[in-house]
């Protein structure tokens, strides 16, 4: 693999810039009609590699699968890794500046996916023997999902809200944690080992998992003392548990206002669009994003 | 049966079409007092039989019932089943067009809820030897309960809010969809198949608990590293909880403003009449629906 | 008993009305400053018997109690039982109409929370043999809680923002029960009993218990597609959590609007005044409730 | 350790009073740069000394830790002792009245949380015989992260919300409180001991369990009527849930309002100062808190 990725580097120098532009401005650049069908055959694709990797999950454990019923899984992981190898590769000739794609949050996404059919094919006796190597491969390979983050742009305004009620939200969720670890030590104390509450940190995750109103029922205190505890976090929970999302939501529609007050169109210079609008309603023009 | 629906459809074709028209008029047209009176009556006829039904439910697993009490419960499913055949039958004879009718959602229910006896009565061996069919047929009964949407027409108003949301709905859901799946995928890894978390199917669905905040408890994570994902994504849940139901409320407050305003008597072309209202205020005229 | 109630009656035939006039408004009107502390009095007693009865609950379980421990609470509980006899022939006594007050809300309570003794006393074999008997009678005492409501009348606003939304509230709230009901159907068909769907009763239950996100973990799916169809169910339960609240507080919200706009002083006629305000802020002359 | 006070009491009276000032001014005043850094670094010392605890606790239980292990905790534990020590006593020299210091709040929190190493060195029997002085001790350690509150001005504004909003939540949560000791003790009556319901307490328990939507599922009802009465109690608490945090916000909001209303530059007399401003925006004055 890495003669290959040598081969490619040499490869690209050789040929002239120009088609490494075009092909980029072909497949990738989202401006374009074919870079935008490229972009949703990949998402597709991501979409239904991570599928058959439930289907395979799911089989392999509720029935006894026959060595043939094994193969087809095999055979469909190797298919779906050597096309997200070729996208990969693809990227990399193509891409204006390939370290700054590898580097960043997709080249390492799209690296990492790949990786363990690879991986199973260099050292087998790893896959083989470890049955948490067999967990942890499978588990990367359900990361191909993130690829579809890809197309929503939205959540820019979304993360804008979270960053812009930071200060409130860091406040709160401290507050909210010192809340836990004095409601958890105080359990640790008054309930001790018997009913779950073995350790500090075991008592701190039962108040998260209380505070939340989530509630699984692992660890559930049995004392009398324990109980009013129990009681007393619960209804503090409960009365604080939507402040979170009235922050996020109210930073949410400010961020949404700011970012209709600040998209200008670039020709006629109008303000005021819709979240939504691509083109000027004025003149035609397409807007930024 | 058979026979029966054929022998109907002749004698249609003999009656004068003024007959099928008045009869339609008498029984189904909610414009007038009998037709609404006539829904009225199956509506809560399709009430009992579903609260027969549980009453069934229950008395057969808590109870050994006699020979003589599952008698009773036969018959009154049998009259049931005679009652809701005849409404069927009057509803393919009276409608403008049956056809329409018997593929549209309501003509699949009507249909599906009475075939569980004629198929007990036409394959009694289904009914005897498998317990799943028996289940089966107790579902599908159940489903009577559906007849009861006709009295909701207001449901309209909160299907176009969901409807006019969904850009964002779907956008919200993909995202967390995403946090499920990683979040699922990292749990299978560090947590494996020793408490629940056998499969990467099993460990989304621990997600969509967890990320609720319904929290079952019959899969929850007992390693130290485990729990802390499992906190994290709890809080993760915790802040976002209540962004659908923002969106869905903002969205169904502007429908109904909008059906409001859109709602226009016919004869003196007023606008703004309460969601409510069925006359308007101002000439005294029906308003549409 | 019943000789001790028609000695009352006839003494109240002999005494003047005024004497039960200016006893009704010493003790039980609450315009007066003495009616007020007598209420208030009467409340922390009822309090008080109820935090003894919890005592008594908790002690019973969780230690062997002596006979002579048994004693105090025995005593203690014949003591509040006599004070509140007092107080409920006082009021027969007292109040203007007694036929009225007996078979008021407020009557049934009073009278039903002092039996539980007399019962035992008359019936001893009752207490004695039966197990369920003790626990009836202990949790009808319990119910003295309930004569604390009289120091809430602001739940009256509450109540009212209720009644104007009971449309919305039983539109919703039959939607949601024919969801539940058509996944419970659904959930006794895929689940079967074996993992504690044993009746379409139960299934609903566990749908409650789902949509709610209240989620016990009782009852819970394990077939892979039962966990599909309970996730789809989470999630709809999850997107309209927040619609019932929303409905209440925006009608409660303009209950109290309404209450201060419908507030007028009975000596200026001035309109507006604050939910809580006693006396109008014009003329300081007292104002209705 | 009392010889110890009593000496740096009589230095204090030796020394002048303008080095106590200085010193004062040096370390605690907060108004100082230098002050602000001692804060920072006094509460960055807690916090990592509660992670340590944590890191013990869970090191504790999962490993068999060797002698030289734990030896390396308890060095850890001495040394942030000796820190926490020399913190309190400098406090207790350089504060303008150390006896309002010591029995206020943080002087209650300071000295407790460095007693621990102190009590277990003068009396070593205590911890090596009773597994539950051992917790007390690790659990009153952690209280350290209460130190951490002195960070967070702005839960003032919380404070002042809740105290403004506690008529309506106290009469919230009492009517709550009643519909749960009611709802506590049908359970209690209907399903009996046999299913966890053994005292009136614990119904009580499940019943707040229940409403706040916790659902922990360690006592669950299994009878019939059981199930219909808590179906009905999930009901009433999903309806409210969402009080508590609208009343909160509300009047948070409005604090927040307030506080910017009445916040005035001491130079320039200007108002409305944004929340998180520390100076006038118009004279460039400091802002009182």
């Amino acid at each position: 693999m890495m003669s290959a990725l040598i081969f490619c580097e040499v490869n690209v120098s050789r040929l002239s810039i120009s088609a490494r532009q075009r092909l980029y401005h072909y497949l990738f650049d989202l401006k374009t009609r074919s870079g935008r069908r490229f972009e949703g055959l990949c998402g597709l694709f991501a979409l239904l590699s991570v599928i058959i990797i439930f289907v395979e999950s799911g089989a392999g454990t509720q029935y006894h699968l026959t060595f043939d019923e094994w193969h087809v899984f095999v055979w469909l992981e190797l298919m779906v890794t050597l096309v997200f190898t070729g996208e990969y590769l693809l990227r990399l000739f193509c891409w204006p500046n390939p370290a700054k794609y590898v580097f960043s949050f997709w080249g390492f996404i799209d690296l990492a996916t790949i990786l363990p059919l690879y991986v199973m094919w260099l050292w087998p006796e790893i896959s083989l023997d470890y049955v948490f190597a067999w967990r942890a491969m499978r588990a990367i390979r359900v990361l191909r999902i993130l690829k579809l983050l890809r197309f929503m742009p939205s959540l820019r305004v979304f993360w804008q809200a979270i960053m812009s009620a930071r200060h409130q939200l860091v406040l709160f969720y401290s507050f909210i944690a010192i809340v836990m670890i004095v409601f958890g030590a105080l359990m640790y104390l008054i309930e001790g080992p018997k009913y779950g509450f073995t350790t500090l940190n075991a008592s701190v995750y039962w108040a998260i998992v209380t505070v939340t109103t989530v509630g699984y029922g692992d660890i559930t205190p049995h004392t009398p003392l324990g109980r009013i505890v129990a009681s007393v976090l619960i209804l503090i929970g409960y009365s604080v548990i939507a402040i979170p999302t009235g922050l996020i939501t109210t930073h949410m529609s400010s961020a949404f206002q700011k970012r209709q007050f600040e998209r200008r169109c670039p020709n006629c210079q109008q303000r005021g669009h819709e979240n939504s609008a691509r083109y000027c309603n004025r003149c035609g023009n397409e807007l930024p994003d």
